[in-house]
């Protein structure tokens, strides 16, 4: 869908977008600062309060002797797949075939650090005990990704993660969390962050999905982790000399959006269960497990647009500012629940659902 | 030397402190943002306004058909190598040994791109035509780095600049230019940009040195060069969802600085006579070709660290925040001119090299 679409466009200026937080401008670092003194010494390559406090705030939330602030999460994760292929002298991990490192990543694990994956599981479905049993090659590192995104934001049981970690840990198996929505799924495991991460060797995590910052990703793991984390960081130019714009916003979105992931969790399930009364359409998963799920719909794209814009225009509800292709004859798009849901009025939900 | 150095301390709370625009702190982010619409939108990993206008206006500057955005010169600049070195299916490049990539980057370009090094010159002088002319090994690239930082900021002859590009060119070696200092040398060059860049390929421009931004750097070359880049920053885990911070405040700070360079240079030649007229010291270079030099003592660290703190203390000039060790009966400094030079009251000056 081109920049300009008609569809972007109407949900730009819709009155009550339902996804998200609101829109990212200049205004979101803005808020982030306000409150912050200018004195305040920023970091240097690495060091100084601003990022060794919320490095070790990080820390503390994710149950982990360190965490390293990264610029993005594809680097903090390519990082901690190759140490731990260091490690077992290995380079092979196992991951979901819809892995973001396999899907987004232009191939960085591969061209950059020389490591195969093994795929697991399938594109409806999240990896399962059994998969990794029947691996067929040894792997330094098995990635889980909670929640799998590209498949609506799926959860494995939580048994099913004990069982999974108690196994890798058994065979010297590594593994990862790709937790780049993790505080997202703490409401429906009734987990904290700390319980759900220690079944991880190494957890990331974003602060730019539910928690609403402007960029950057924390990386957690025992101290040698983490120091050899950050001499990679290093290495592919993303020990910068300041990193403080992503921190202080990192800081001050996640005051405001951690403790509210329950009310997403909950708004998200309600907005689904509207989306399943519509003939035609289906969400995945069908309750969702977290703030996000997609909107499956057995219309083409242009069709589903035009709707979607019709929708908009006569009542100020934007659902999505894109439609995806799925096959000829069906088409989807993803909701994540954020602030802006809570302010959608009841009246113009229930017209826009008619 | 320790983050609570009494040398650093004293240097930081010094009324007139002689290095740099000013302190690295939260303001000048603040500064940089004041005069920005807080609608204004983010870019989005890598597309958008923001990020596209200022690129083509860094293009423009250096008259290449195309310029990149990068979180860091680190990131960028092994990017360009391996660019070079995948074009010629050479894995060898050549670089003076006091490299930022030999020096400063833990070996990511041998550890992430499996490129080798080929060192010429010496801890004394630049790149001459003479060395890549009896280079031992063909190479794909060759990097200069115009000042070189780690020897006080020297330059080769513009000539020798010259003659070294038609010399590459012939022999099909491309020319990439570190420089991360790049406006800083115009003045003593008395040439454009465009015209120094005209000479390579490939160039790298940062924001936080002369210019006084936050972080970031430009990478220009050619549409396929520039193309091609955009996919390797994707694969470093450069590509955030939002560069904004930093484009917008090296967009700001450039518009400041960009013009007073010459003065920057003006200014350093000016301190460089103050300190080579002191007994047992001397600038290197001995006239700066840049804003920028290194003070050497003959004196051992600790003692010049003691003379250094007793100016600050009782003239309020801060000369340096550190010294270093140059071996064991001699110690040096590094002086960057940036926007304090010229708010310090001459009197004081004179006082304090008295």
């Amino acid at each position: 869908m081109k920049e300009n679409h008609p569809l972007k466009q109407a949900y730009s200026r819709s009155a009550y977008p339902l996804v998200g937080h609101g829109k990212r401008n200049v205004q979101v670092l803005k808020d982030a600062l306000a409150g912050v003194d200018g004195d305040l010494d920023s970091d240097m390559y690495g060091s100084g309060k601003v990022i060794e406090d919320f490095e070790a705030r990080m820390a503390e939330l994710l149950g982990k002797p360190a965490a390293v602030f990264f610029p993005s999460g594809t680097m903090a994760q390519q990082i901690a797949l190759r140490i731990w292929c260091d490690e077992r002298g290995m380079r092979r991990v196992a991951y979901h075939p819809l892995c973001h490192l396999e899907l987004h990543e232009e191939d960085g694990l591969k061209e950059l650090h020389g490591i195969a994956p093994v795929l697991l599981a399938d594109r409806e479905r999240t990896i399962g005990l059994a998969d990794v049993e029947q691996m067929p090659e040894e792997v330094a590192c098995l990635l889980l990704e909670l929640p799998q995104r590209e498949i609506g934001g799926q959860l494995p049981d939580y048994d099913e993660l004990v069982a999974i970690s108690a196994y890798c840990r058994e065979k010297g198996i590594k593994l990862h969390l790709d937790g780049a929505r993790l505080l997202e799924i703490l409401p429906y495991y009734g987990k904290t962050a700390a319980e759900v991460c220690d079944l991880f060797d190494s957890v990331y995590m974003s602060f730019y999905k539910g928690v609403g910052g402007i960029a950057g990703a924390i990386l957690a793991g025992d101290e040698a982790f983490a120091a050899r984390s950050k001499v990679w960081k290093r290495r592919h130019g993303g020990d910068l000399i300041s990193l403080y714009p992503y921190i202080l916003s990192a800081d001050y979105y996640y005051s405001r959006t951690a403790h509210k992931m329950a009310q997403y969790y909950e708004e998200a399930k309600e907005l689904a269960a509207l989306y399943n009364a519509c003939s035609g359409v289906a969400t995945k998963p069908s309750v969702p497990v977290s703030n996000m799920f997609h909107v499956h719909v057995r219309l083409p794209k242009e069709q589903l647009e035009s709707i979607l814009l019709s929708i908009c225009e006569n009542t100020g509800i934007g659902m999505s500012s894109y439609v995806a292709a799925a096959g000829e004859d069906a088409s989807c798009f993803e909701v994540s629940i954020g602030d802006r849901y809570a302010g959608v009025p009841k009246d113009a939900l229930r017209q826009a659902f008619r």
